[in-house]
């Protein structure tokens, strides 16, 4: 083992040193990718003057992605559980609404992250890189509030054959976290007019609720 | 500028040796991601003594990418162009048939692949890596199949706005390219009994087809 992270409680330059790595790291990997960028250029980029302030802060290259993952997830979580939470009270719930809480929490966090964001991009790099994949599924997909869905929601486990339903469950992933990663693409090089970045999102949830529902109909049947 | 590619016809040694050099860039990539192998690394693997052997054959790391993406990008239009031909003489083409020449080529080319493969993965990860996606979905996802299909295919240009066709064809790719990853990395890695890879390619091909029919009516209403 070489260096471990602070053990006293992190001072306020510490903290801030923390974030700029994490803010500096998400935005060079969304726009290079994981393999165009080295940790050494992520602490210059930050302004950090010791090469080793990844390895200080966050142990690893894959300490400091999962920490952004964290952060991201957080995020979304928030919105999410209240959207759940609100969906407890209902008799039944419509397929529109359980795709309302998988999509629009996303939504939302990427209209608050503003105009270029890299979070989306991120996210997508993150699912397909094969040393993240599996941690990107297990710890940052299964919330509380995915969990709960799953128990309240429109989609009930014990009705549809597993493998048919992982599978199914594994098209909404990508088929979300890829569509939110090019719309922000899109937006970042200017190929959708960032003055209208909010709207955009909103059409792109719209349009993603609206596929999904039709996807979901089709493969599971009438739910 | 350094070294340049052979000028006279090149010898069978560096027809093999480049052979090589794409199989097992392909199956690094594929296992570690592209920030997980560098160039040096795969020629080592390939058994190649010289260190500089991807820059002689390829010129550089994005010059042997695009040359791998070629070689399964011309496997597949194999088998699509032919299937859409066979479309030409008929009165209409049903969403089925035409998300049939777009997937079902895709399920022949991953059978003969054999398992273990890594070619499904090394494709998904292209086409997130954000120097390469503009250059895939222009140079790879653009044939001569694709094409014709967009003229006598189910899906009509004209009938429908702009930006929601590119929407859609946006997530119609995204979904069947990270589909096809997903079934070949858990056939690798024995999730899914490699025993049975050829029923189980055959059998997401039935389920993209259907799913895809399903988004593809609910986002832009009967065809």
């Amino acid at each position: 083992m070489t260096l471990s992270g602070p053990a006293a409680p992190p001072s306020a330059r510490s903290v801030l040193a923390r974030d700029k790595l994490m803010r500096t790291a998400e935005r060079l990997y969304a726009e290079r990718g994981f393999a165009g960028v080295s940790v050494r250029q992520i602490s210059e980029a930050a302004g950090q003057r010791n090469n080793s302030a990844v390895q200080y802060h966050f142990e690893s290259r894959d300490g400091l992605i999962r920490t952004i993952l964290s952060h991201h997830t957080a995020l979304v979580e928030k919105h999410r559980i209240t959207m759940v939470e609100a969906l407890r009270g209902q008799d039944t719930v419509s397929l529109e609404d359980h795709y309302g809480c998988l999509i629009l929490p996303n939504v939302e966090t990427y209209i608050e992250a503003g105009t270029p964001a890299w979070c989306a991009r991120f996210f997508a790099q993150a699912l397909v890189e094969p040393a993240l994949r599996d941690y990107v599924v297990r710890e940052h997909l299964d919330t509380p509030s995915l969990g709960l869905l799953g128990e309240i929601g429109a989609i009930r486990r014990d009705d549809i054959r597993p493998d048919l339903l992982a599978r199914h469950g594994t098209m909404v992933r990508q088929l979300s976290v890829h569509a939110f990663a090019e719309l922000e693409y899109d937006l970042a090089n200017g190929r959708v007019d960032p003055a209208r970045a909010e709207e955009s999102w909103h059409t792109l949830g719209r349009d993603l609720i609206t596929a999904l529902c039709g996807l979901t109909t089709a493969l599971l049947g009438p739910l």
